[in-house]
């Protein structure tokens, strides 16, 4: 059997490894692309800023370590240029010659990722303007910075400039994944970062309320974000820097521009194949990995996955299920009865110490669909037990079904970026296993004063989550609550740092002896500071024949809660 | 409704309070022996050395807030002396007048706690000599420890003796815990700390292998373990120190012993009541925490739980679990379905920046249990991406059914103690919900370079478990492996740190032309420095018609083996 794998990098790489262990005598052929195999992309943004500070840290698995270890023979620098399906031959094109050779094969396995989306921009080709995707970019980037006046100097040959200038202030168009980590890496450098986002908000995964905690950390670390805008031009500078023109009209200069707009499944190759491309633009594939054509399987970032909450086919470029895609594909290869269960799109990002993390479904999502048989919830846990010094708040948003308590989604947020990382992992692990948030209530995850608390910010979520879907404790959220009766059960020394006008302060110590002050009539919505004295508070007020609701989150929900 | 609850910290104060929350009216009086309310026993260590500076962030939640928000009667230094239980009355004791009272009940729960273990060894009282259970326990060592020369003085008038000094030299009795944070916490006060454990490893709950990485982790930070003797008595020095007089008769001076041998269920009070004490000596309760009278709940760490994973029934004493306990006595008293699920024993200790966890069933009491239905394996994968700076190796056992594939248990130890949490909250989270490893392999968690890997150390797990169930990577194990071929694939370079003795050294680039060098008729072991090429070498050598299996864990779990 002669197996042709394109690209060699996550899903590709890994579906070449897993074959050769599964079978010793199948006729292994990789080819990428570029000029290395089994590198790291996510690390692209920490080798800029000199995080990472080796280049060859970023080189996971060489060329010679598949030839050695796996008898893999290995193409860099040659592209598959095209698939003839019916005779099973890829052409291929060594990109350094120009020579191709045609290559038969008895089973294709294609993963070529899904490259940085590049509008056709006036200006987008001039030198200083970046995308993210390979190690030639983040060594050419780093370059750039670092000896801005060499770069310039050559440059000024070319423009007649005639001076060159330290880079200063970069400009960043796109505010996902890859933006807002090269927004943080180039601030450590020393650089003036200002991200430009079309949209209303950053990182398209989370949902805006959430997304705006990180808008405020990234306003304190320096990092000036614009909404609403994309860049629609650039144009050389007499000073040597890039005038980043805006769809709006504004205009920024910038020394530096970092293009991450988005990546797009990269499906030139499969059509030259026939093979069917899915509603969103990638490579559609079953659960076995084959594409519409038996003898082709696709990995990784190039194609559609099955959203594992919503059953919907999605595009999700991350290097996880990549991996997993790639071994399952080498599985079926060798005859296994392997099978993808979908991606969750569990992620996180760091940043500025913080993190951000997120899994299953988002309310947007749902929203989209037009499912509204979910509730959601908002809690400000400490992040370890607030007796112990450092512990600092997460804030956590759980989405779940109203009519089965089943676990949809999760996302937090957080300055301790590995416990943002314990509860979203926890989970995310929760939700593939099809968990309740009941299950949530009566998880046992590792507590220690510096780990978490006895119960945990997942217990606690499963509770709350559990108190709604029991009826003990009805819920209205920020963006809902409106003409109701607004009682604050703070104490009136926390009135003064922030009050909601036209609610009425009973602090909760007082509430059972001033219940004649409450209406019977109205539905009264009870805020706190996080909700957990609102909580006690709705109690009393639904057993004396009240009826109330807590607002999620409380006054700390409100700072981020969208109109 | 009359409710009375007795013992006011974790298992005791969450069910008061979420009694209330669930009826308004019954009467709820909450008597605690000590001084204290909700305190936070497991911040204690870390208040003596000053981690946790001020003892009232121990008090979480204060009589004050218990009768004002709660409308609960709070009477502590209140002890419950006896129980009638035909008449269903308590009788109380005020511990600082001895003024005795009878209430009588409705429901009464019971959550006394588990106090330490102090057997009447000779001199067990002597000044200097404490244990660790309370917030009183915590600031007299805490003064013994800062002004231990006034104390000293104090004390020498009563001794007699001449001259005070500083304290300088700490014995713990009992590597558990309380010991091991206690050894810590001294040290980072400056104390030379040594251990004296009965048996053979510290942290019981642990596989004796992993506690030995414990035990060199302490050894490199100065805390010197003594195995396999026990305190057997205690004398004053001239020098106002104490001398510890062990069982095989060797002597430790000290100028402050902590007593930490573990605790045993409070029982005392329930035996009055004549209800049912269980075969490991807690109190028997079914999974609604009722005891053997239908009107007396039991909660925490006095009680005998269900083992989540083995089904016996054990003594657990954790916090989490007893405020879980606590929530489920006040749900069924309120006249609610909930049921207790049992205890995995999910525990993580923090220990010099570093980290051991655990959850589940351990490879010896699975032994104990005659259980043999069950593989195991051992990891050393990195915390966190390779690539990105900082990356600790997690020490990983994972033990699973081999019939089902159902995760028994796992332990990780490692540098980097948020990463051991992420893995063991995330397979304790699976464990709960039924998980196979195969589920384990499919998981996605969070992963960015700084907090994880595309492939986690969880994925990895059920990757290498899954292989061994498939039949695709056969397992031996250090202790067992003996006179079978030893194949060891590592490059020559790494045989010089160090080599196993009878090993024929093929480095696996080279194997597939070497094979004819191996034996036919021989099982061949084959090892290298984690299990991984050796997986890929056995691969290669079973589909040449080889006999082979991996040595689990490769040269890094040798070093931790146990004969």
């Amino acid at each position: 059997m002669k197996v042709i794998i394109v690209g060699g990098v996550a899903g590709g790489a890994s579906c070449a490894a897993r074959l050769r262990r599964l079978d010793e005598k199948a006729e292994i052929l990789m080819v990428e692309r570029g000029p290395y195999v089994s590198y790291a992309n996510c690390g692209l943004p920490y080798h800029v800023s000199g995080v990472i500070e080796k280049e060859a840290s970023l080189l996971v698995a060489s060329e010679r370590l598949f030839r050695e270890q796996f008898a893999i023979d290995v193409r860099t620098n040659c592209e598959a240029v095209s698939i003839s399906a019916k005779d099973k031959t890829v052409q291929l094109r060594n990109v350094l010659t120009g020579e191709t050779t045609t290559e038969s094969y008895d089973k294709l396995v294609l993963s070529p990722g899904a490259p940085s989306l590049c509008p056709p921009l006036p200006g987008v080709d001039l030198p200083g303007i970046f995308h993210v995707r390979t190690v030639p970019d983040a060594r050419t980037i780093r370059q750039w910075i670092e000896s801005g006046t060499t770069f310039l100097t050559g440059m000024a040959n070319y423009t007649g400039m005639q001076m060159a200038k330290p880079t200063r202030r970069a400009v960043v168009v796109g505010g996902g994944f890859i933006g807002l980590e090269m927004a943080e890496n180039l601030t450590h450098l020393g650089l003036e970062v200002k991200v430009i986002q079309r949209g209303t908000q950053v990182l398209g995964p989370l949902d805006p309320e959430m997304a705006l905690v990180i808008e405020n950390h990234l306003t304190r670390h320096g990092v000036h974000v614009v909404f609403g805008d994309g860049a629609a031009g650039f144009s050389q500078l007499d000073n040597g820097g890039i005038e980043v023109q805006t769809a709006s009209g504004k205009t920024y200069p910038a020394d530096i521009v970092i293009f991450a707009i988005g990546v797009r499944p990269e499906t030139k190759l499969a059509q030259t194949a026939g093979i069917e491309i899915g509603e969103r633009g990638g490579i559609r594939v079953n659960d076995s990995m084959q594409t519409s054509d038996p003898n082709i399987y696709a990995v990784g970032d190039a194609i559609e996955v099955k959203d594992f909450v919503t059953g919907k086919w999605s595009l999700v470029a991350l290097a996880g299920p990549a991996n997993r895609q790639g071994r399952i594909a080498a599985d079926v290869i060798a005859g296994r009865d392997s099978k993808y269960r979908g991606t969750q799109g569990t992620s996180i990002i760091g940043l500025f110490g913080g993190a951000a993390a997120w899994t299953g479904a988002s309310e947007k999502t749902l929203k989209r669909l037009g499912d509204d048989d979910y509730e959601k919830i908002y809690l400000y846990p400490n992040a370890h037990a607030g007796y112990y010094p450092g512990a600092k708040m997460l804030g956590l948003k759980v989405i779940f079904r109203k009519s089965s308590g089943l676990v949809l989604g999760a996302q937090a947020i957080g300055e301790d970026g590995p416990a943002v990382d314990k509860r979203i992992s926890a989970i995310a692990m929760a939700i593939q296993l099809g968990a309740t948030v009941y299950d949530l209530e009566e998880s046992e995850l590792c507590y220690a004063p510096q780990f978490g608390s006895a119960k945990d910010p997942v217990n606690f979520a499963g509770m709350v989550a559990g108190n709604i879907l029991r009826g003990d404790m009805p819920v209205c959220h920020w963006e809902t609550t409106g003409c109701e009766f607004l009682l604050d059960v703070r104490e009136p020394v926390e009135l003064a740092i922030e009050q909601v006008s036209g609610a009425i302060n009973i602090p909760l110590g007082q509430l059972r002896s001033r219940l004649d002050e409450l209406p019977r009539n109205r539905e009264i919505h009870v805020i706190c500071r996080s909700a957990q004295r609102a909580y006690y508070a709705v109690r009393i007020l639904l057993q004396n024949g009240f009826k109330a609701k807590i607002v999620s989150g409380g006054m700390l929900a409100r700072t981020h809660a969208v109109s």
